[in-house]
């Protein structure tokens, strides 16, 4: 049997219990956004890592090396604002191809430190070597959360309303004009739809926010799309899901290419993948106060975009019917 | 320019400036084997990440499943004790062909956990995803120490004995066996020296124990050899160092094997690499208590292998008389 037919979530299945069996309660392990390390008497270690390998998530003849840099942490950043943290101290590993050319060097480390200096972050350490071939990236982030305020995948009830913290889809959009070869600066609109694909802004105030409300359930970051990441808080929380697609949040540039180019704005905006914005499910008794503090604070919605049912299915409709999306959020070894 | 024009240490040199220039005191940066965070009335956090990329620092074909999971966690664990620190939690991303095999997965599991809970370690999270060619490990690990008690590279004095706490050349010696395709079945010295390479044993305990004296001033793990390693002591410190080649600890196989095969063992011991043991330097009044409690704990030798001095130069001594080793350690950069 190869990895192919059990596919990633499968290797995680399969590795769980093999290294989580003897984890100790003060330790949550693999299948959250960030592994959680309570510690006596202050606040709980929140630790996430990332493998980015090109080819496989970036091409490198697409991003720019501050944009690659950037994102490589961004991506990192926003998995501590899923579970409501604040990011303190940043790892990075680094695999890189001997003719790297020093200043795709010096504008890489550019992107890093401008993100990381955005959060009071610091990059304290890291390993760097050579690569056969491409760039890797591996950051690890170490952050912090109150330990009573920690948002999981695994709280979600039925009746919450599902909300998320911005546009989607534009992500999904901008990967489509990348593997496409489309010239972005051809039209305004695919501009922004790239610029969202490799400048993601991790959403670690929102995340915040929304941590400090009892009425806010479950949490998560976007990477792999609504229709994948909320099969996740389904699995965690043992519960069902209805998504009106009409709700989902979409952007006048995404709605305008989708138009000229004939792309399908629900199912980018359902399925396209590292929106990096947060998706939380809040008790539908709170939301219209927290929705409220959310727009004060942001100048913009906490958008419902459906709610969880004791289903255990995943329903999308449309003018109130049942309809069936078709394509699936990404699974990195499912074809 | 390139990369390869400024090598591995001349890219942390380039690297340093741009990412640690705002860290604060209680942060000690990139340079040392592990990351230091001090924290408020605790012990403080150490932290260390590493890279292996197929092909680059293992032949997946020369090397198990289990020893490959075994290795890529040592070589980290080895980093805590060259601080003097215990592991706390590992960090694995792991990047995979699609065609791997779910058995060889599982015994890269059972080799991570044999280690990790030996010393009672946790791998609390990761990240799994696929490569395009080739495995991908980046173990990140976090651990303690007592922050009175932690060795760094920068502290060496004139005068100091230099010592390693285990024999050298071992794993260059089966480095070359598994280069070479020698069949390491053939001859029961071989087999020691590939199991030196594919299965090192971190020296927690003993950079526990020498971290606890006052008399042990720098401490680092042998990663790349004592010709590369004691460089970046003489760096950190602004020393220079001597190293009788004849005192460089060599096993009764590594001897047999240079005598059958034509291998020179003080080249291998001083540049061979891998060795994984520890490295420090002690003050020459306590060098016998120390070695001494040494003995009396591990029931083996502290080898002293030279001493640091004040020339800022290395000096390689055979019978009193300095000779010119030759081959220096890796630098993953240069040719």
């Amino acid at each position: 049997m190869k990895l192919s037919d059990i596919g990633e979530f499968g290797l995680i299945e399969r590795i769980r219990p093999v290294l989580s069996e003897d984890l100790p309660p003060y330790m949550l392990g693999i299948g959250d956004d960030c592994a959680v390390i309570q510690r006596k008497g202050s606040r709980s270690m929140l630790v996430t890592t990332d493998l980015l390998i090109e080819g496989v998530h970036f091409l490198a003849d697409r991003i720019s090396a501050y944009e690659l840099g950037y994102k490589s942490l961004a991506v990192n950043f926003s998995d501590i604002a899923a579970m409501g943290g604040e990011p303190e101290s940043a790892f990075l590993s680094i695999g890189l191809p001997e003719d790297t050319g020093i200043d795709w060097l010096d504008d890489f480390f550019l992107g890093i430190k401008d993100l990381s200096g955005s959060y009071n972050t610091m990059v304290a350490g890291g390993d760097t070597t050579q690569s056969r071939e491409g760039i890797i990236i591996n950051f690890t982030v170490i952050g912090s959360a109150d330990p009573g305020r920690i948002k999981y995948r695994s709280t979600a009830l039925p009746g919450d309303l599902i909300c998320v913290t911005g546009n989607l889809g534009d992500s999904g959009g901008g990967l489509i004009i990348l593997l496409g070869g489309m010239d972005e600066n051809s039209d305004p609109n695919l501009k922004t739809l790239v610029r969202a694909h490799h400048l993601p802004r991790p959403h670690l105030e929102e995340g915040r926010l929304l941590a400090a409300e009892d009425g806010v359930h479950a949490m998560l970051d976007l990477s792999d799309g609504v229709d994948s990441d909320i099969r996740r808080v389904m699995e965690n929380s043992g519960v069902g899901a209805e998504i009106e697609i009409e709700k989902l949040p979409v952007s006048p540039e995404l709605r305008n290419a989708c138009s000229r180019y004939g792309w399908n704005h629900y199912e980018l905006a359902a399925a396209g993948g590292e929106d990096y914005c947060l998706m939380c499910t809040v008790e539908a008794d709170s939301y219209r106060t927290i929705a409220g503090e959310f727009r004060k604070r942001f100048n913009r919605e906490l958008h419902s975009i459906g709610h969880i049912t004791n289903t255990g299915r995943l329903q999308y409709m449309e003018k109130k019917r049942s309809i069936d999306i078709g394509k699936r959020g990404w699974d990195h070894f499912r074809k």
